[in-house]
Formats: C-alpha cells, sequence, structure tokens
C-alpha cells in the first residue's frame, strides 16, 4: 500500500493519526532547523514538516537532498498548524515526517509546474506529461471528464442510445480530405476514418433505433488553421420522427442543463434568428449576442449625398461603439489601420462621435449635415457619448468586415464577459454555397440535408436561394453545434446529389448502401453534432480549446511529443503493396 | 410532431384518449371487413384496428395496400381490447385508427424483420441497417449502452477520469500489426492507428492523473479469426500509486457491480489462480471454474506398467466427466475422433468407466489392475456413474488438448450455463514467452510489464522462469481484462528492451518519449484493460460479440454493407506521394 490518503483529504479532524502519502515535491523552504515540503497529488497539497525537535537529522538531510518533482512516499503524523493556510483545504494540518522513501528521482522540469508557467507552447507539448501535472491543464481535462458525463447521462436519461460506429470506414471525395488507412489483406485498397458517422447514423434511425448518440473521434484530412487538429471529437447525435422544433428542444435543454449544472446560470429560451437576419444584423453566422453594437444598414441616410464612396457602395453599414466617444484621434486612427488590414481588408472607416452635448463631429462632415448624422445615430440607437463606425463596400465583405470590427471592439471593451452565456439558434441556413473559384454549388452543411417543405422546385431556377432545414446552435459568438433535418426519400437523395454535380454512378458507388437503405422504411429523421473541444473550453470560460485536449497536435499535424507522423519500415510498406514516390520525403 | 406516443407505452389507463403513433408495420392480419395492424418502434408494438364499423371503406383499403414495414403515422382512440395479449405491456389496448399516412414506403425485406430470421449471415451484414430492427441486435446494442454507462459511472464515482488519448499516433513494430495512415503534410510519413493507448495512459499517470480510464477503439492489422475484429473497444484503465491487490480490488468491485446490476447475482471474493496453477489444473489460462473436471496428473500411478503409450509419455493427463459411464461405445468413439481432429490433435485418448457396482471397466484393461484404476479415479475425483478420459503426450500439447475436451465435453453436458457467473483472477504470469519460431523471447504481455521483485536478475539465467506482476480476470472461460503492474524505471525500463532484442537506437527511437519521462519523476502505476465487445457479450449471455457490434466486419476484414475497403482515386495517392506496387489489386 502506497498510501492511506491522497494528498486533499486530511483537516484537522485527522489530527493525531498515523496516515502515509504518496506524491510530488511541490517546492520545499528550508531554513536550516527546519524543512517544509508541498506534496502534491492530483488531490491537492499537504505539507510535511521536519524540525530538528521532532526529526532525526539523518532525515533531515535526506530530504534536504531532494528536488522538486521527485516522488516519495512519507509516513507521519497529522499534527494541526500553528501558521494556518486558508488557500488550500488542507491547509488547517502539516504532517511531521517519520519515514520517508524515494519511489522515484526526478530531473530539473525544463519549465516550472506552476500554474504560471515559463514553458512555451513548443516546450510544453514536448513534455505535455509534466504539462498535465499543471493545475490548468489538469483542471481542464477533468472538467471534460465531467462535461462528457453529464452529457452522457443526460441523453442516456432521455432514451438515446450511444452506438459506437466503426472507424475504418469508405473514403468519400465529398467535403474535406479523408485520412486513408491502406488495407493489408485487400491491396490496392483503403479503408477511410469518419469525418463523422454521419451515414452510419442515418442507417441507425433506419434500423429503428430511434434516438443515436455518440461522443466519438473524427478525421479530417485539412491544412490546419490554429486551433484546428486533425483528429477532434464530436457529440453526434440522430433522432426519428422528429421536426427541426422537436431537436431544438431536446438540445436546447442539454445545453440549458450544462450551462445550469456548471455555472448556476439559468437561461431562458433560447432565442432563434434566421441565417438572413443573423448576416444582416451582425454580418455573420454565429453572432456573439451578449453584447449590442448590431448593425444599421445606412444606405437610404448614407447615399445621394456628394460623398462618393458611399454611393459607389453596395452596403453602407454603422456600429455604435457604447462610450467611445473619447477615443483619441490615434485611437481612431489605430482601428482604421486595424480594418485595413489584409486579414480584414477595408479600404477605410468613416466615424461620428456622439458628443455629450448632442452634437456631432464625423470624418464626413463636410458631406453630411447634423440631421443626417442624428438620422445615422437613431438607425444605428447610437447614445450620446458613443462612437459610431461605418463602412462600405460590396455587401458580402463590408458585413464581414464589420463583423470582426465589431468583435475587435468587444474584446477592447471587454463585452465578452466569459461568466456570460448568450445561446442562438441560427436556422434556415442556405442550402448551397456557391464556390465561387469553380462556380460550382456544395451543400452547406452536407450532402443529406433536406430543404425547406416546398423549395426542391427553386434547385434548378434559383439553387442559391433554397433554404435548408439546417440550424446552428452559437454560444457567445461560437458555433457549439450544427445540424439538419435529413432527406429520408431515395428519389429526393438522387435528386440532391444530380445538383451537387454527382453523376448517377458516382452517387450509386458512394453513398448507394444509403439510398437502398432508404427503400426500406427509413423514418423521418434528423440530428445535430456538438464540437466537444470547443464546447468544454467555452463552459470552461477559454477561448483555445489547446489544453483541454490531453495530446494536442501541432499546427503542422505533429505530435512533437511522440515525435509522430513518422517514417514506417519498408517490410511494412511491401507488405501493403505501397511505394513512396517523393523520396526528398522529410519536410517536417 | 410525428407522434403523441411512442409504441411502447398506451396502457388501459390511457382509454378514451386520441393519441398519434409513427413506426413501421410489423404485420397485418386482414379478415376483410377488419384489419389488425402491428405497428412497432424501438419502445414496443402497438396494436391498430379497423374495421367496417368504425372505419371508412377508403381507409381500410388504403392500409390494405400497405406492405411490411411501411413507415407510417396513423391518428386514433385508444380503446381496451377484447382479446388481450398477455405478452406484450401494450397488450390490453388497441388504437382505432381515424387518420393514416404513409411516410416511407417499403420494399420486401431481404429477410424476414423477426427474431428468429431467414436471413444468413452475410445477408443480414450487407443490410444491418434491417437487421438492427431485430429484437435480438437491437437489445444488444442498447445492452451495451447500459453496461458502458455503468462502467463509467462506476469508474467516475470512484475517482476515475476518461480522458481521450490520440488515435493518431505512431507506428511501432513491437507486437501486432499496426494499421498505418499516410500523411499528406509529412509526406513519406505515417501515423499509425493505436492497437490500445499503453504508452499514453501510462504518460497520464506521469502527469499526475492518478486514475485514468478510457472507453476506446483499439486496432489490430491482423489476420482475422472468427469473433476477432480489426476494430474493437477496450475498457482501458491505468492507476498510480498501487499495488497488484489495489488494482485488483478496484476491478473486482467493478465486475461484481455489473454482475449485481445486470444479473442480481452476488459474487463473493473472486478467487486467484497463479498461472502455473490454472495451467496444471485445467491446461489453460483462462480456466472456466463454473464446473469441475478438473486435472489429475497420473504419472506416477499411470507409468512404469507396460503401457507404452504412457510410459513414453512426458505427461500423463485424466479428467472425471461426470455421469458419463452411460456413453455407449459410439458416442466414446465420437469422443476420440474429436480429440484426434487436426483442430486438437491428441493421438488418442483412454477411457475408464466407473461403473455403478464400484468396478472399472477401461480401453487398457491388459495393462493396469482394477486398483489401478480405482487409483486414476481418486486422482481425478471421479464417481461411480463417472467416465475418465486420459490423454498422454508432451506436457504443453497435452494440456491443450485436455482443456480442448474438458471444455467440449462441457458444452455436451450443458455445463457452461449461461446465468451462472465464474469470475477468476490468473496471476503471476510468464514475464516472456519463447516464440518457438524465432526462438526470441518476448513479452507475454507488453514490454511495459514489471518482473516480480528481485527477479531481474534471472532475466539473463532463466528467462523463462520470469514471473510478471501481470494477471487477467477470466470469467466463464473467458479472459475479459488483463494488466499488470508496469515498469516505472527508466533503466529497468531499458533494461528489458534489451532483452526484448530492441537495440539501444531502437528502443529510444521508438519509446524514448517513455522513458524519458520517467526521468521526471513517474509514480508506481498499473492498469488493466477489459475487452469491452466480449465482457458485453458474456454478461448478455452470449458466446459471439457480432450482435453487440453495431457494423461488424468479417472475417476479410471488409465492411459488406457499405463495401470498404475501398479503391481511392488516384488524386488522392498523388497528394499522399503513394504508388501502389502490386495492380493485380483487386482481391476482394
Amino acid at each position: 500500500m502506497y498510501r492511506s490518503h491522497n494528498c486533499g483529504e486530511l483537516r484537522v479532524s485527522n489530527c493525531g493519526q498515523k496516515v502515509k502519502l504518496s506524491g510530488w515535491i511541490q517546492k520545499s523552504r528550508d531554513k536550516g532547523f527546519m524543512i517544509w515540503i508541498d506534496l502534491r497529488d492530483r488531490y491537492g497539497i499537504t505539507q510535511l514538516i521536519l524540525d530538528s525537535e521532532r526529526s532525526s537529522a539523518e532525515l533531515i538531510e535526506k530530504l534536504r537532498e531532494l528536488g522538486r518533482e521527485t516522488v516519495i512516499q512519507v509516513e507521519g503524523e497529522v499534527v494541526e498548524r500553528s501558521a494556518k493556510n486558508q488557500n488550500i483545504p488542507t491547509g488547517d494540518i502539516e504532517i511531521v515526517v517519520e519515514t520517508v522513501e524515494v519511489l522515484n528521482q526526478a530531473k530539473l522540469p525544463p519549465f516550472t509546474i506552476e500554474d504560471q508557467t515559463d514553458g512555451g507552447e513548443e516546450l510544453r507539448m514536448k513534455y505535455r506529461y509534466l504539462d498535465i501535472r499543471r493545475n490548468p491543464v489538469k483542471k481542464a481535462l477533468m472538467f471534460r471528464h465531467q462535461v462528457s458525463m453529464m452529457v452522457r447521462n443526460y441523453l442516456s436519461e432521455q432514451d438515446f442510445v450511444e452506438v459506437e460506429t466503426p472507424y475504418l470506414i469508405k473514403s468519400t471525395p465529398e467535403g474535406a480530405r479523408d485520412f486513408v488507412v491502406p488495407s493489408r489483406m485487400n491491396q490496392g485498397q483503403f479503408y477511410a476514418l469518419p469525418q463523422s458517422p454521419q451515414t452510419f447514423k442515418q442507417l441507425l434511425m433506419v434500423g429503428g433505433l430511434d434516438r443515436y448518440f455518440q461522443i466519438v473521434k473524427c478525421f479530417r484530412d485539412e491544412d490546419l488553421r490554429a486551433d484546428r487538429q486533425p483528429e477532434f471529437t464530436q457529440i453526434d447525435c440522430e433522432m426519428s420522427f422528429v421536426t427541426q422544433d422537436d431537436i431544438l428542444q431536446v438540445f436546447e435543454g442539454l445545453t440549458s442543463y450544462l450551462i445550469k449544472e456548471i455555472h448556476g446560470v439559468t437561461t431562458g429560451a433560447f432565442p432563434r434568428m434566421t441565417y438572413d437576419e443573423a448576416m444582416k444584423r451582425y454580418g455573420n453566422d454565429k453572432p456573439d449576442i451578449r453584447f449590442g453594437m448590431e448593425f444599421a444598414e445606412l444606405n437610404s441616410s448614407a447615399q445621394h449625398r456628394d460623398f462618393g464612396v458611399f454611393n459607389s457602395a453596395e452596403l453602407v453599414v454603422a456600429i455604435a461603439v457604447p462610450g467611445a466617444v473619447e477615443y483619441t484621434r490615434k485611437q481612431i486612427d489605430a482601428l482604421i489601420d486595424w480594418v485595413k488590414r489584409p486579414q480584414v481588408g477595408a479600404k477605410g472607416m468613416v466615424y461620428v462621435k456622439c458628443n455629450e452635448d448632442g452634437s456631432y463631429k464625423s470624418s464626413v462632415d463636410k458631406f453630411y449635415t447634423q440631421e443626417d448624422l442624428a438620422a445615422w445615430a437613431e438607425a444605428c440607437g447610437a447614445q450620446q457619448g458613443d462612437l459610431i463606425c461605418v463602412l462600405s463596400g460590396d455587401q458580402k465583405s463590408t458585413r464581414t468586415q464589420m463583423s470582426a470590427l465589431r468583435m475587435e471592439l468587444a474584446e477592447q471593451l471587454n463585452l465578452r464577459k466569459a461568466d456570460e452565456f448568450a445561446p442562438l439558434w441560427v436556422v434556415d441556413f442556405p442550402l448551397l454555397e456557391l464556390d465561387e473559384e469553380t462556380g460550382v454549388y456544395h451543400a452547406m452543411h452536407h450532402p443529406f440535408t433536406s430543404p425547406k417543405e416546398g423549395q426542391m422546385e427553386l434547385l434548378d431556377k434559383d439553387p442559391a436561394s433554397v433554404r435548408a432545414n439546417a440550424y446552428d446552435l452559437v454560444l457567445n459568438g461560437n458555433e457549439i453545434g450544427g445540424g439538419s433535418i435529413r432527406i429520408h426519400d431515395k428519389e429526393v437523395q438522387k435528386t440532391m446529389f444530380k445538383h451537387l454535380g454527382f453523376t448517377e454512378q458516382e452517387a450509386q458507388e458512394q453513398f448507394g448502401f444509403l439510398m437502398n437503405a432508404f427503400e426500406y422504411g427509413a423514418p423521418p429523421h434528423g440530428g445535430i453534432a456538438f464540437g466537444l473541444d470547443r464546447l468544454v473550453a467555452i463552459l470552461g470560460g477559454q477561448e483555445s480549446i489547446r489544453d483541454f485536449i490531453a495530446f494536442p497536435k501541432n499546427n503542422a499535424g505533429r505530435d512533437v511529443m511522440i515525435d509522430a507522423p513518422a517514417a514506417v519500415d519498408a517490410a511494412q510498406l511491401e507488405e501493403l503493396g505501397l511505394n513512396i514516390t517523393n523520396i526528398s520525403a522529410d519536410e517536417s
């Protein structure tokens, strides 16, 4: 037996007991005649004490030599501390050490094992096993477990059945790139790792399982952006005999439950907003509605004056920045520079100061009267003391730019509060999305999404106008879930594939099993999937998902700790019947 | 809204209510003036009724045309049945149908959707989504979910944290074959899919997580035997600061809990048996101890007579088959043929009938006296009325053969009762195992398993004799879990790799990250992994795992439903920098 108690549980009531503890040396203070050691394990920190009065000189000497992170086992008596530490639950007691055994030595860690560490990202990833000893990471992983358990128990209570779907499936060129797995037993053939269990969960509905969920790894071989991982986790759900509203109800319930359990915050009924409205009011299909600064379109009041920039613009749009009238020229210039950065791409920014005396001062005073500016202020709800920012240009880019500016200002003004939760359903997404490079339409959600009732005919005439039974759940400006009511009719699915540019043969080869299944009595069904990594991060009040993943990969898709991917044996390749074509292959 | 109730919940108390139900037509009986339909969903079956008195002729005509498995939605009134059906929970009521909507048509299924189906294995797999509609499969999947939830909640209550470890890791040639995943971003390099999260869970222990578990998919590219899947699920667990006994206690707790919750059966403390004892008493490291027929070694009493076969044997071993004295000559011959089959490989079998009158009749009467045979009977505990079976030969094969015979006889005598649960810990496994083909020792469990205290030195002198801190949990003759106390010291781990034939460089390249981690304060740790597929099958009283996996692969590793693996685009291979060497590659 290595321990009678863990390092987080001893209290004054344990005083007088002989205990055995095991853990890591967090730190020690050596006063010569007295040594204090903080012994750490997952559960907490317990103070050990050795002094010349109660401990042998030999023992003191032995402990003095032990460095941080050494793993030790101690026996001793629990005593009440004279100087209590209110900051930790074990702060009322300490252990007078009687025996010590070193269980394992520790080299000096490459960074400090403290809440605020001196280790950079890459170093922490290389020694992730040490990084996990740090409270923020350890707590993030435990929090993830807690959230997963809550999700599982909630859904299970609601008759959802967790079903494990296969990981070795078939590659389909549609959508993002698949990771493939060469088959040794069927040389020249490949499995693919699932981008999601989409078709399998639909088949489970055809199979009559009625309510399915799974917390499941998914894989996408994409060029990685920050905070994207080649493998990520989804809470994947599907229901039969449901309308969109049924699904929204159930998962609104789940999300409210999580927020309530974790933060004690009661969220009312989640607002719902169409995609079109979200784009119009926030320039974004995942608006953060914790704060205002809604878009006001100024075309009618700002055009047909002498200001050519606005006159030639497809859209003139403004937001009112609360209390920002005080911004100095320098601050405003910085904002203008910010929107002109290539990542944002605006050509410039017009501003109007709404002075406390009711007057307006703008960068376009020579083109607009006070009445004009007052109309702008009214349109965007600006109060005295606010700053109005105006962007113009083509509709799409201008909305995107203004959305970026709105988020940036919210950050600057600290309006994105981590302890505030503003969920929102965005509904009625477009069914199709035009790929501007190729001029081809593809499915905005995925090819199994059903169009709104009666809109199938529009597919030929005006594909961009077709709306889908598709919805996203947005939390604090992040898409945390998305789903749709699926097609459950073979002919409709075939038509959809045709419109997405599949030949009949391609559709049959890739998704024949699903369309065939639809012929044997497929129920109406739909579902949703949540990104667990992000959901947990947001519920944990963080923007970055990195600490909520035990062993994340870097932006090049590498695991720098185990050094993967790596070369494999020639024999292994031969067994798989594969050759590497490009020999200059060590670009890692 | 597609339904007000599901098909399993209506009772007499609902009579008079107007309800809406959706589901599949299980079957219909048409009496001309009256039609009964069994409407099925996941939750049960509800009887619908239409008759010429209460329903329109049009409605009757409409329903008459609908085939089995058609998906319909009906509205109607709940009424009490005159002829009640005690076999189903909704058997007291039926629905007088007022409206019907066909939600989806169904072609005639390729096999009957009944508990006993006429569909063969391959057909059922191809149409697995229909197979899942059948009660046995649907219930097996729901049972699996239930068991998984119980495991998660139990372990979570015990402070275990479920941590998701990565699926894209590094290939290591040790052990079974890895599935590999070519990296596009790092051409010529490969990820591997984990055979288990072994090294990651050990790193989590180094990271101080103390108690880890995960229900996780694992992958092995092996030539498949019946009931083996290339992807399978493990309940993977690891604990820090534990001895072997601590681990056995915790997982005995889990297993007892499952058996108790599922079957209401209280298992006492699980017996423990060393590997050596299990081999001696049962010829098997996973003995089914629900029944006796223990091995008795007869060398001392059977050798040094005139029977050359026994005299030249390394081992003469007997079991007493209860009540089998009645076996006819034909039955005994069949047994002898059975042990002589190439899959078993015995050269023959000697038998002794223990007659009810106390006399013995054997196939070797001319070599042995009644006293000799009485000694045999005593050795194997044979009673009057039993049949003694004796095999002989070299130790290893003879034990294996006798074990096979013992299991076969237990099947024949119906001694392997599905509702009886006999767990057993088998402990003190050998550390190493000689590969007889190559003459090389490899790790019996895996290279991270620690040898018994003080046995490191034996590694040089007598490797086969070294025992490990390794244990299996056996349930009803199946290994349901196995684990070990790990090595947590870098030098010990290095020595172990050396003994397993790794060069220092190979060990460093493949497992350097783990050995490095051990230098930064690794705690003593150990763990266990359960095979979930098998555990669930056994707890469900089945021998085959197939029905407990939603979408299993066949013995050639193929998913016959989606037809995977399959060829991929040339463009995809080019992106990966790969060539297929063997073009004659369509052996599927």
